[in-house]
Order: C-alpha cells, then structure tokens, then sequence
C-alpha cells in the first residue's frame, strides 16, 4: 500500500482528495494536516467524514513526514510549498504540489503575476507540469509534479490538439470561462457570501487571472512560439463545475470531420476525455464527481471561427482527481485506479 | 453474478439505481426499460453515463425477463405495478418494488390515498415493506419487497426507537418535513419548473401526503395501537436531501443520556445510521450521494417535547440505495455491499 | 419632508431601508452612516444605487444629528443602541431601533438569551413594540420603537388571532420556521459561505434561538398567562424569505369556517396581510420585495391540530418594511405610504 | 389616462408588464388575455397580485379592443402577433410587440431563422426596431414598435457606440452570453425543469440562436456594412438577469480613456445607462428588478482585443421594461415614467 499525506486537508481540495484517496484500494492515507484545524479530529470539520475516517489533523515537520510517507499531496496557499520543498524532502518522497508554485517555468512571471518571491527556483526544474493527458511520460519518471490549475486544466485540454495541429490564428484565442464558486476555496470573504454571488452573474479579474501565464505557457511551449490568450473568468451561482468556452481563428478552412479527427487523434484512446457528438455540447452537470473531461466544438463559418467548450468538476480533473491520475502514473498503476465513479446526477 | 433489470429506469429514482449497480461488484445490469425512451441508448437520455454504459432501453415482457433474471426493480408510477405482478413472476425472480402498490397492507387505505382501485390484492400480503433496519428478517426471507417512501424512511428511522420504547404520547406527533426537487421526479409540471421553485419555499399537500398512511401504519404495528401523525411536507430550491424535523410530547421526564441510549440501543450496530453528537444536528449537505441516515435530537423542557431530527438523500436511503441493501439482504450479501460511497461535498 | 438617518446603513436590514425610503414621498434620507464603510460613497458599497444615491457614509455624534433630524433608524449590532441611547437624545428626534435591545420588556430575560449586560433598563418601558398591526395605538404615541424580529413578526401574525381568541393549548404551540440567508446579515462567517449552505437544508439554534423569549413574551402578553413554544429556525438555501409552520392543539373542536372568522376579525382590513383561500397556503414567491405577510390554515381533525403557514420577506415586513410602516404611523402618515410595491416574481 | 392592454398577459414578460403598467402613473390596464388562462382570475395565477389586481384573462378581438384602448402589448409566441396586425388596426391603437414577428426587416430572414411564413410583409416597413436610447425619434413617431430581443438590448448597447465609431474589426466580434432561466418563460420543457438547469450551466443553441440576425441587422444598419457576429448564449441557474461577455478586434491602438470618451459620447445623458468605473464590472445582481443597463470594458493590449460587459435584467430591460420606456416615448411621457424603481438586491 502506498502511505500518503495531505498537507492542507480541511480546503476544498484537500477534503475531494481525502474522499478519492479513502477509496482508493493501493492508499492508505496515514497523515492529514491542517493550519486552522490543527488537533481537531477530520470528520468534526467535515461531516460527510463521521463515521467513515477518524483520523486527526496533525501538525509535521515535512523533512519527518517524508521519510515515512511514500507520497505527499500538498494543498496549501500559493507562495508555502516552495518555502517547504527541498531536495532532501524529494529524495525521500514524492510530491505532488496543487498549489501554482511550480507550473509556471519562469520565476519571473511568477513573480509578476503571484506578487510573491519565488523561494525556490533550483527546484522549478524538476517540477513536472501535472496534466496527465500530454505530459504522461514526464510525470511517470518525476518526484515533482505541479498540479496544474482548474481553469488550465480544462482550456488547455480544449485547445492542445489544435494548437498541436496549428490551425489556430496566433493571438485569437479567447477562453470566456465560467466557475462554480467552489473554486474559489473555504476562506471567508464577500465574494462567496451566499447572499453576494447566490442568483448573479460577474466576471472577475478580467484580462488579470493568474491562469493566464499558465495557459499561455503551456500553448507556448506545445506550439513552439508566444501565443497570447484572453482570459475572461466568471463565476456562476453552483458550487461545483467549470465551462469553458473557447473561441480561436481558423487559419484556413475545415470541415467539422475535419476537426473532429484530430480531436480523435489525441484522444479516442484517453480514458478521461469524452468528445460530445456533432451538435451536442457539454453541460456540467454531466461531470459532477467525476475525472472526466467532456469537450465538443462547432464552427462558425461565415467568420472563419471556431468554438470548443469543454467542461469539467473543478475540485476532480480540476484538483483533487488530476492530482491523484498523476500519482497513479508516478506509482505505475492503473491511470484511472479510484477514479472510476460514475458522475452523479443530479446534485 | 446477480442478473439484475431495472423497469422505469429513466426516472430519477432510477437513474440512481443505474448509477449504484452499474459498480457493485456482485450485480450485472441485464435489462434496462423505460416507457418513454424505448430504444433510445440510456446515455444518449442521461449524459453522465456516456462512455461508461452502452446498454439501450428496452421494452420487455415482465413475465419473459423474469425467467432471465434474478432480480427486477420496479421504479414505475403508482398503480402499474400491481397489475404487472402474478404469482409466478414471484416464482422466477425476485422484486423490488419502488412505487407505493404494495407499501400498505389495507387495499382499502391504498384506494382511498392513490385514488386507484388495487389490483393485486392477493400479493399484498407477501409483500414485506423494506425498511431494511427495522424488517431486515422478513426481508431477507422475501421475494416481494415494497421499497419504503422517501419521507416515510427518514421518519420512520427517527421515531421508531421511540415509539418502540413507548416513551410518545399518542397523536402529539408532528413531522415537519423539507425535500429537494428531484423528490419530484423527472416529468414536467409547473411547481418544478426552476423559475417557480427555485428561491422559494413552500408546503405542499398539507396533510393529504400520500406518504401519511404510510407512515403511520409502521409506527402502529411496532406501537400496537392505532398512531395518527401530521405531516406537512415542504419543497426547498436545491435538488436533493430530505430533512425531516419531528416533534413529540414525551409521557414522562427523559433526560439527553436517556434518550441517547434509546437511540443507541437500536442503532449503535447500524452501519448507514449515524448519531450526531450532543448539540449538533443532520444538515443534508453531509449525507448527499450516500445511504447514510443523519439522526440527532433535543428537548425542550419546558413543554416537555422532543425534537428528532434526521437527514437522507432522497434518492438514495430514500429510494435506490436502500432498494439496493434490500438487495444485498435478499442475496445474503454484505448489507452495504456497493453503497459504501462517502457522501460528496459540496454538491 | 422628515429629514431620516440610517445607523448601519450597510447592513442588508439598512441597505434595504435605503431603498425604500430613497422612494418614500415624504422622506428624505440626509445621514448614512456605517461603522465598516466609513467616509465611503454608498453606492460604491451598493452598485445597485449606482447614478442613484450618491451621499456618503459619515461618522456622526448620535447626539449631534438628533437635534438635526426628525427619525433615525438604528440598523446596529445588539447591545450597541441600547448604549447610544438617552432621554435627551428622543426629546429630539424619533427612533425606531432595529436590533434586539429594547424589544424585551425584562432585562433579565435578555441578558440570559444575549449575554450582554442591558444599559438602558430605564428606557425599556418607553418602548414600544413595533408589531404594526397588533400595537398601531401605542406606536402612534410613541418616540422608541423597538421594531420586531424578522421570525417574530411571521410566527405572531400567525398566531395572535388565535391567542386572543383562547383558543389554543398552552404550551402546544410549535413554530417551525425556515428563513432564507439573507437573514443572516453580511457580515462573514462560514454557515453563510455559498458551498456550505447551497444545496442544503439544516435547523440551527434548535431550542435555543434569541427570538423564542420575544414571541413568548408577546404571546404570553396578550394570553395573560405564561406561554411557552417550541421554536425551530432552519436555513434556506434562497436570499430573502420566511415560511413559519406554526402547530398547536386545539382546546375544542372548531371548523375551518369558524378560524376563518377569527382570522378575517383581526385581518381582514389589514393592508398588509392577505389571507390565502381555503386549500391554499402561503409561498414565500409571492411575498418577496413586499410589506406583505400572507397566511394560509388548515386543520388535522384526527389530531385536533391546526396547522398555520405565514410567509413574509425576511428584510421587508421582517424589518426595513415594517420599520417605514411604524414611522408613517408615528408621523401620522398613511400606513402603507411608500410600502405599496407589488411582489416581484420570479427573483 | 392611457388605456392599456396586455395579450399574453400570463408569461414572464407579461406578468412584468403587467406590475410595471400597475405602478405607471398614466396608465390604466384595461385588458388582460391568456390563451392557456382564459376565464381566470389573474391572481390566482399569480399569487404576488392577490388583493391587487382583480381583474380577470378574457378572449378578445383585436379588432374590437383595438378600438377601445390607446396601447397593446403584444407578449405572444412567435408567428402569432403577424397574423394578427392589420393596417386598420393600427389606425386605431398603438402597438408594442414583444415577439420578434416585426423585428427583422426582411421576412426572407425570419423564415429562414424561425422557420415560419412571415403572415404581414406590408407591416414590416412600419415597424420601429424599439432600442429605446438608439432609435428614439422613429419610436416617436411610429405606430407599432418591434420590441428588442433580451440578448439584443444588453448585446447591442454595450457594441453600437464601437460600431458607430468605427473602431472594430469587421467579423471579430463574439458575444459569449449568459442568462437566467426565466428567459426560457413559463412553457414546460426539460431545460427548465429545476433539477436540470440547478447548479449546472451549458451553452446552448450555439451559432444558431435566432437573436443572431436580430444582433447583425442593428449592427450592420449602424456599420453601412454586413457584419457578422459569433453568438454563444449560455443557460445559467438563477432565475433574473443576462450578463453579455463581448469581444471585438480593434483596429487601430487606444487607450482606457479614449474608448471611455465614446461611451460618454452616447451615454453620459442616458437614464438608464450606467457606465461602471474603470476596473469596476457589471454584475447582474446590481440591475435586477430595474430598467437599467451597465456596461464596463477593457482592454488586452497585447492581443489587441477589447473586451466588453454589459448586464440587464431580461424581464426588465429586455422586454417589459423597455416595452413601457418606448410606450412613454409613444406617448410623450417622460422616458423613465413609471420605471424609477432601485434595483432591489439580494434577490
């Protein structure tokens, strides 16, 4: 059995990962840890838990916790894990990191878009970009994997076969994206006051979220030069789920088949990955607690466009789910081992 | 394996069934059937299910599947059932009811509430009523089990205890009961149409619910003595849960510690019912996509009332899962065998 | 014009109170003021009066704009009026204080249910108790209102009918009452976090909320005997609205015809409350935005119970509402002067 | 008094024009009809107007009160109202239709896009396409106006003033579009069945909705050109409000502050045009219940790409508002008459 510890187990990530790992038949969760929450027993936090895990929260020493773990998830603020990491800890033990520390390759555009020193840059390196789907080989043979953002996640899973493909105008991309308000986390502000986003509709950080570089980077580095994206994200009155509507300019004409197989080129075989049929669109709720990514596209002839929307759970491919496909590639098991569940309708 | 079909199985109730069986590791899904999407592919109706169940709905004589299966749960509308079963249906498989045709032992009752004459008088008095923690003998020795209604579950599960201890007064009991839409069902009628139930609260059938006898027959036959309950039933904007508040005069003065080995008395080997601690009480939120039954409680002194209050997921304990362990009962597997799912939050 | 101020102008009860009065005939709002927002603009505050309300939130001496004003609204947190008051103060200027400090006729009481020292013990038989309908004749005379709370007003419409009728048993009296957020003010706290209350339906203060002594003491008031009730909040996943269920047992058996007649002797040339036809009960849909309270009944022969459903807006009638009604009967005004907007459905 | 009247009185947009008209304080409603509610009493239907409005759904010739009263609106299914008009009609009353049978200029592109047969060719010349703040002085003047579209209103108003200057690239445009349920009306159909569209958000008749042309026409007759749009509507679960995301080439550099002066241009005296802050964006829940419209916008400079944000409440604004503010201009009223009211929140 593998012995895992979650370090930020009581944010909605960390509870998603605690259900997913407590099923999982190769885990064996024997550490959960908690700034807010240390000492207090997991399921007086979190309900859903009683009578299913009486583990407590602890306080642990990283460097004490890696020689006894055999993988350690950490979901922890921004700008934490890479004052944690080091190269001892990673001899000992891997980690998967869901905070944004280590997905950006440059400590410079973290820097302007994080608004915090990077602490750790020798080890930016090492760090793998976690989405399992395009970086299976790498994330196989790395002890480090930066789990990638929610909204990354799914634009990027969207857009990669064409980007792959280079059918796509450079700088046309637009991803208008919208979000449960789980994605926003369990800290108190008014913003996920139930009164304040409940029955409304807004945009938020316009033209500023921090995904940006993420996206872009990972389009970037695929396509071999700069490409620039417009990133608009909203957020919508559910708590679980993330739509995401892509637009691109064709570079010259397809037939909707056309597309479609190159979707089906780097997908038919991806477990995770469900390509709607020719006019019909994903919803989301039809991904709900579960690790799939559900995408399907239409052209807009008359003005040379394209329009992909993908959806996924933000807290499942979006978290919690893509972060433990990426441990079963590190452990080499079954990519979807504990990820199997069918997406409940309706919630 | 254990051949299993579902009748009615695009409904809500049983999509849920399909949802649960489809990964329990003793069942095979054979026959999926519904009315209304004959020969459609069930995920074609029911999104989640794409790329995971390629069955499609078919329309089947009762009679011939019942000779190719082990077990068939009906989850079709009131008064269908009864005329669909015989005796020698009973003889081939075994059945699970979900509609009410055979949940009251009087036709009389039954007609009088369901305004529908019953045409199965004979069958009735095989069928055991599946409230599975409190009938789990006679359940396992049947071949006809009438799968309780979704309030008359949480109710029941709450009060029973009591009402076995004799410790109520008679008639002073009170079931202030809240349910999510999907309790509804699927089809189409004003009161659940989203702009007319979302943001708002109201009761409904205000002591006309059909579910009354129902649950006032159980409470009778354990009390021995004619029980008459009110019960007000209220729809609440989010999709599922039922939270039901019950209120009673206690015969004499009980302190907490008493009751609370009532309670324990009954259901402290009881897997799928959880006890909430002292001064803490159900909220759905921590029992939605599970089997578990939330139950706390307190008193008010000064009226020498109690208040119970218990929370379920209604499509679950309060219809597919509980159908499920009825199953599980029926087969002599693990009672829990397939619904040790830990509830999902937030959802 | 009545010069107004509102004190805690940005809470949601104050917020509201803006609005309403913003469009009253006879009013004009000169001071706002806001212990959070301090020297900002309101409307930078509260879009929704964006190129509409352009004052600012100022600091002010109570003492000061006494003398400049002719009614202040008090929107402020408990234990804070009841320190801010004076007799000198209310030689000068009308108020109608909105939180809970002077609606308790015993300090006693309200020191045991608040836990804060009352420092205003002389003033509490100056006010009055702002049930419009039920105490319009001392209203009237009166400088200090202490307008009620949002459940009381709900639970005591229901009810005083039959209290002054006699006709209820003592201490059957059960209200169980469902509120919608917004009643839970702004201020942050997680039961108000948009994933942890959406989607969920919970009770909370179960036997022990702050308003059980203030519905007692207006009951009892008016019965001339001590009344004790069972009171139930739950929490609503919806921005504004409370249902109440009220039960109680009937001394003698009465028809529906007979409770009509009480009701309509009390009701029926109320403005403000609409009483549902026979077989229809109150829905918070219909009420919202409104001063209306609508009130719907029905009984349980077999139980000798009677049900009563009352439904208001929780931040209209249930406080900013019923505070403008109690100043246009303090200022001689017509009752529903500025209150006669119609329910806006759907929100 | 203006003597009014309301066919279709019983959906979404007319029962919103029915409260507004109620308040209006030139109007008289004369009429109410519903085909689906023929005979009732409009507040058994709607509950908010009980002891409000008494007046009763009648059959009616439009012929016949075509002659008795000043103003109809028309809130009837699309096909309906064309086959209705007739030239000696509109001799005798002013009509207002809120269908889209008189919005579109050439019936070649009505029959393509609502695959009916357009019934009244000869009225299309007549017809005044109703955006109040664009087309002011034809509304003056005319006789039967078109009322917009909900998506068009919000669409076009935060686009005309960039296409009248000329800024925008032609067929760069992307309308990313989302709306509440309750612009689906009151018809029953799966998509609006509660436990569907809660807590889940889809795009739906992606490049094929028919405000598209709607979009394109108003555009284009600014432009002098043809220009085509991308329009992607999405189904979001609350029931009030459209948020328009728009996304548009520019084709020279330009500042913040020059794009500002332009929206200043044609909206600094605008009523119900609020222009946000810079780093301020339109939510919906700062608008509902209201007749106003914000829009905010920036820029992505190194994409070149304007993005702009518009919000409206489509009951409001994108239909029985606008409908009353072109009614006023009808009737030489002033523009806002009878729709001052502050948008109420939360709700």
């Amino acid at each position: 059995m593998i012995k895992a510890g979650i370090l930020g187990a009581t944010g909605y990530a960390g509870q998603e990962l605690v259900r997913i790992l407590y099923h999982h038949p190769e885990v064996e969760i024997k550490v959960l840890s908690s700034n807010k929450h240390n000492s207090q027993v997991y399921n007086s936090i979190y309900g859903n838990f009683d009578k299913i895990c009486e583990l407590k929260c602890e306080e642990n020493e990283l460097e004490t916790i890696a020689k006894q773990l055999d993988v350690i998830f950490l979901s922890l603020p921004h700008g934490v894990t890479s004052k944690l990491l080091s190269d001892s800890i990673l001899k000992n033990v891997k980690i998967i990191d869901l905070s944004a520390d280590f997905r950006l390759k440059s400590e410079e555009v973290y820097e302007v878009w994080y608004k915090i020193k990077h602490n750790n840059k020798n080890l930016l390196n090492q760090a793998v970009y976690g989405l399992s789907e395009w970086k299976r080989k790498q994330i196989k043979e790395s002890r480090l994997v930066a789990n990638p953002g929610c909204y990354p996640t799914c634009a990027l899973l969207c857009l990669l076969p064409l980007i792959k493909e280079g059918i796509l105008e450079d700088d046309s991309i637009i991803i208008d994206a919208k979000s449960g308000v789980s994605g926003a986390g369990r800290s108190l502000n008014l913003t996920t006051h139930f009164s304040e986003c409940n029955e409304s509709i807004k945009a938020y950080s316009v033209n500023s979220h921090r995904h940006t570089p993420e996206i872009e980077q990972q389009l970037s580095e695929l396509y071999g030069n700069e490409i620039s994206v417009t990133f608009t994200p909203h957020l919508i009155p559910m708590n679980r789920g993330i739509l995401c509507t892509c637009y691109g300019n064709l570079k010259n004409s397809f037939s909707y088949d056309e597309i479609e197989q190159f979707y089906e080129k780097y997908y038919q075989n991806e477990f995770f990955i469900r390509l709607t049929k020719k006019g019909v669109f994903p919803e989301t709720k039809w991904i709900k607690g579960s690790n799939y990514c559900d995408i399907g596209f239409t052209l807009n002839k008359s003005a040379n466009k394209i329009i992909i929307i993908g959806a996924i759970d933000n807290l499942v491919k979006g978290a919690a789910g893509q972060a433990v496909q990426n441990m079963n590639l590190m452990f080499n098991l079954g990519e979807n081992m504990g990820l199997k569940s069918i997406p409940m309708f309706p919630v």
